[in-house]
């Protein structure tokens, strides 16, 4: 059970001791509720045919709400960055999860993504914007200008803003984000 | 001479007795050097007439370079925010360091800041356009609305993105963070 534990990330060969002999102590009962909830989860989750967010059903909650159907479709790397933008509760709309990005050190291409389903999507959706919400990465970037090009001829394509970060220090940050806020500034109404 | 050195930012005692103890092992000549560069530094660096950065000069040598004057204006809080936007080589124009943000918990009002000489400066040298480069922050954030406020019947007043950092991952970025993201998303042409 420890070595288990271990391999689970950011779990630590002292850690999963403490948790393996936490479980030792509960009844057994318990333990079959956690061990149930692992197999159900793992095999009851998939994706959501519409947009590829991990989801119990065959389309996932948001894209199953009538009120997010506004047209925008914001465009992540993965379910835990989809997530990171729920919590802004800024974003109305829905999403389209890649499964990654562009690398090819990685071996990763276009035909390794979500991309093809994207553009089927956009179109067939007629979406009025493409939100792209990638990390400001230099495989980030190659793919948020890879997807404006295939999408351009449908819709309009945004790019969520790379500069400072709320809290942060101008003296302090670094040469290439300072360069990207200046040349990203925009005009104050 | 610790206890001189201890009234520095960033250095701790143990620090400063190594100072101290570095230069008492130093030719008496070496300390007088060091001395006098403290004393002349003091004594002939002053404020450029024009733009407050700090300047030995009457006017500082961004000011008295003519190829920067292209009419963009770059408004920074103090000087040490002007050399981090130097750094990035990407800013061609003028500076304005206004020495500090409105801050009224700390009694900093907009008097207390060189805003006059900042739009009589715009007015006098018809500036095309003014770009904010305040830390992103509440205080920061007054000041950017209160100077677009005074200057927009002079000019166009931009102000630098506030995002992602470049580098960063969008699922740890932090919801105002990834809000502002957001909300400042630009079309990609």
């Amino acid at each position: 059970m420890i070595d288990q534990f271990e391999r689970l990330p950011g779990i630590g060969p002292r850690t999963a001791q403490r948790l393996a002999l936490h479980l030792l102590r509960q009844p057994e009962e318990q333990v079959r509720v956690f061990a149930d909830a692992l197999l159900a989860a793992r095999s009851q989750v998939g994706q959501c045919r519409s947009c590829f967010h991990l989801s119990a059903e065959a389309e996932c909650e948001i894209c199953r709400d009538q009120e997010r159907g506004n047209g925008q479709i914001c465009v992540v790397a993965d379910s835990r960055d989809l997530l990171a933008m729920e919590r802004t509760r800024e974003y109305k709309g829905r999403y389209h999860v890649l499964g990654g990005v562009i690398s090819p050190m990685d071996g990763i291409g276009p035909e390794s993504l979500q991309i093809q389903p994207l553009v089927e999507r956009v179109d067939r959706e007629n979406a009025s914007e493409v939100i792209l919400a990638l990390t400001p990465s230099v495989e980030g970037d190659t793919t948020s200008l890879y997807l404006a090009r295939l999408l351009k001829p449908f819709t309009t394509v945004t790019r969520i803003a790379y500069g400072l970060p709320v809290g942060s220090e101008l003296e302090y940050a670094d040469q290439v984000t300072l360069a990207r806020a200046f040349e990203g500034r925009r005009r104050m109404e």
